[in-house]
């Protein structure tokens, strides 16, 4: 740390009180990146885990004078390397800002600080009979604010859509410390650009995120159903996708597990899976009634016709809990064999059996175990890269398979990240995908709403 | 016209041809304005119908270049002058521009041209089993580059979205001439900033949009059914749509016509309309099976509880065609009463009543006919406000009114427009609701992506 930059956290300490500002080495390093470990981080200056708009308002500004950059954090579950620190920085952390403030039944919105953990927003609004539908893996331990910096997706997006199609407004505090009120709380609204899209997925680099409107849905008037079947190869499975998008189906969910991932399941939690099995589709039928069981068999049908074997349907909510536990085993699973880098990438659905062909070889030309889970419905593929712990040759490897796997994606039409986020693992893909115009135009935008370069520089584009 | 700006267009005859500018008087008439009649428009300097992305790219390099402005446009069916010439401006006129290019049934996608009417691209898609569901009231008339340019909206809005959340990528041309693909086709990706969504609805400020990839839904799996209900208060009617809200119920449609709408398409048209009656809700129900047909018999019952008379539910095509009757009439009804000015509001759902009774007191008060047709389901409200052929004093009343209901919106936490966009109507209650630092946000971005203030000056905010 410079002298200038140990005079500046003096500032911080005068405007929020010392004790705000964390500077001990334990904190420093556990702040230092979320969970992209494959990516790069540096030591941050400190860490400042704010409790309100004014206080991030604060801080802004204080940055904003002292040339120090800021690194916003939700809770640091992200796989990208959004929240990782740089150079001459201080981390900015959300996670106190955790409560939900309204939730408005007539006008089916709720209001949310942003470090408001997905489940517990999800558990507040279902009290009012209310759904907030984007479910990322994570839902768990990520905030509604990482979800909104990343534009979080989940397995039900295949239907319901992703976090931005569900944020009506936010609190923004600008990169100098001005604080704006973005979008709306009325059902609909096309008053000027639609800053609130910019902001949902910008990564903490356009502004810090302080409030949270989002739109919810009725909880009533769903009825789960799973449904599940067992494919000799990967090619039957996409099928069976295939045959599911043409008979005019939209499931809820539409996941798919490869071999690898199937077996290290297996090998944990001995779950008896049948002999044989190569991939492992598993859907989700919300329709309500007669003809959403309708709906459900005829899945299982077109599952069976491409080949699908032991298919079965499940009502009773812990029968689909029984259906779904490889899903829910296979990261932790698969983290048994050692660390995983997790890769997330959309391709064209018709092109997922090519691209899981293509994955195979990949693992095969590079040494590397790669697990695939995907979410099949809409050609969101998370090839898992495992290479054993300490094995540094292989990590070296599992990182030259991670880009192949990107330039593979791109060469079939698909995008370098599905719901993740660029953070600064996609940096390298997406500058081939976008192309030097658009970057350009990324560049002007960063410029236009954050000139001095404060918020969370060098990642998101 | 001045000399230079005569020498300046002589540069576009000679990129494009002599024939491609046009520029007698009667075609400029034409092309001076939109459907927003009561904004201020100018005589462009030359109207230009492009055929092609290249040729856009040329009209605005020599834009560029000779300091001409541009004024981008569709058909010309917008209602909030965002078409409307501006001085020493070119009309680019995208409608030559109708072909759709595909239609993807796997992926469920297709691109179009942007001079495709809306009607045209969902009946192309229809033949596919597809669905394109964004349904302006305009869609027989309005192009989707129009649509995508004010981000419209439409009837089946209140449960499947506006036309944002259907554009999945998008074809530019920058003020600069150079052409970006902005987006994707795969059904997910957050690669980079939200730069479609930052296009859609922004007027033609940011660029011009050559070809849209929207995303499509199946067509199959839905059951239309009506529910229409004669209430006798615009209090009643609230409370009706305020019970169907809050019994988790999504309606494909909540349409409200008020008594003023009502007695016009009576008087024209004898339907027979119960008597003592004020206020018409419409409601469309389109869960399949017996699950839907009990979902419609619930709003039914709930229109009935809150004082709805003459209750009925049609499932039948024509007999549903039949109920939705007078909502198809109210508009061409009350433009025999002279011309209308139309307003765009939307308010949170519950002070629907309440705007509505402000309205009926802003009528009154300038004695000014004010019929309301609403997106009740949302909170969308359209008063449209008639003044006799010629009176200009009534005009000038009718104006007044416009803006009382603006502030009234405003007071009651709604936006000023929910799907016509800001155009010139909108730009003085569109600064109060942004406030200044929002509209330094929008004057910032605006100059990162058109620094020379080439495209549609003036317009969207």
């Amino acid at each position: 740390m410079t002298d200038s930059a140990a005079a500046d956290l003096t500032g911080l300490e005068t405007a929020l009180g010392a004790d705000r500002v964390l500077r001990d080495p334990g904190t420093l390093a556990r702040y230092s990146h979320d969970d992209a470990e494959w990516a790069d981080f540096a030591t941050p200056l400190a860490v400042v885990l704010a409790r309100t708009t004014d206080e991030v308002a604060a801080i802004l500004r204080w940055a904003d004078g002292a040339g120090v950059r800021i690194v916003p954090r939700g809770a640091g579950t992200g796989l990208s390397g959004a929240a990782n620190a740089v150079a001459n920085s201080v981390v900015l952390s959300l996670e106190l800002m955790d409560r939900v403030l309204e939730v408005n039944v007539d006008e089916r919105y709720a209001v949310t600080q942003p470090g408001v953990v997905n489940d517990a927003l999800r558990a507040a609004v279902a009290e009012y009979g209310l759904w907030y539908p984007p479910d990322p893996a994570s839902s768990s331990i990520s905030t509604i604010g990482g979800n909104v910096a990343t534009n979080a997706g989940g397995i039900c997006c295949v239907k319901y859509g992703v976090t931005r199609d569900y944020v009506l407004g936010l609190t923004v505090v600008l990169a100098d410390g001005s604080v704006v009120e973005l979008g709306r709380r009325t059902a609909k609204g096309v008053a000027g650009y639609d800053l609130v899209g910019l902001m949902v997925g910008s990564e903490g680099t356009l502004g810090v995120v302080t409030s949270v409107t989002v739109k919810l849905l009725p909880l009533a008037g769903r009825t789960e159903r799973a449904v599940i079947g067992y494919f000799p190869s990967l090619v039957a499975a996409g099928d069976a996708v295939a045959a599911v998008s043409r008979a005019g189906i939209l499931p809820a969910a539409l996941e798919l597990l490869d071999e690898t991932c199937l077996r290290a399941v297996d090998d944990w939690m001995h779950l008896g899976l049948p002999s044989g099995v190569d991939t492992l589709l598993l859907a989700r039928v919300d329709e309500p009634g007669a003809a959403g069981d309708r709906i459900a068999a005829e899945v299982g049908e077109l599952f069976a016709a491409a080949g699908g074997a032991d298919v079965e349907i499940a009502t009773d909510p812990d029968e689909i809990d029984r259906l779904f536990q490889a899903r829910r085993l296979a990261y932790p699973a698969l983290e048994r064999l050692g660390p995983v880098l997790t890769e997330d990438i959309c391709v064209p659905r018709g092109a997922v059996p090519e691209m899981l062909r293509r994955i195979q070889a990949t693992a095969a030309a590079n040494d590397v175990t790669i697990a695939n889970i995907a979410h099949a419905g809409d050609g969101n593929l998370h090839p898992l890269i495992i290479a054993p712990e300490g094995d540094l040759s292989a990590k070296a490897r599992a990182k030259t398979a991670f880009d192949a796997i990107v330039d593979d994606c791109l060469a079939l039409g698909g995008t370098v990240t599905g719901e993740h986020g660029v953070g600064l693992l996609k940096l390298p893909g997406l500058r081939e995908e976008l192309g030097d115009r658009v970057v350009a135009m990324h560049r002007a935008v960063k410029a236009a709403l954050d000139p001095a370069g404060t918020l969370n520089p060098g990642k998101a584009f």
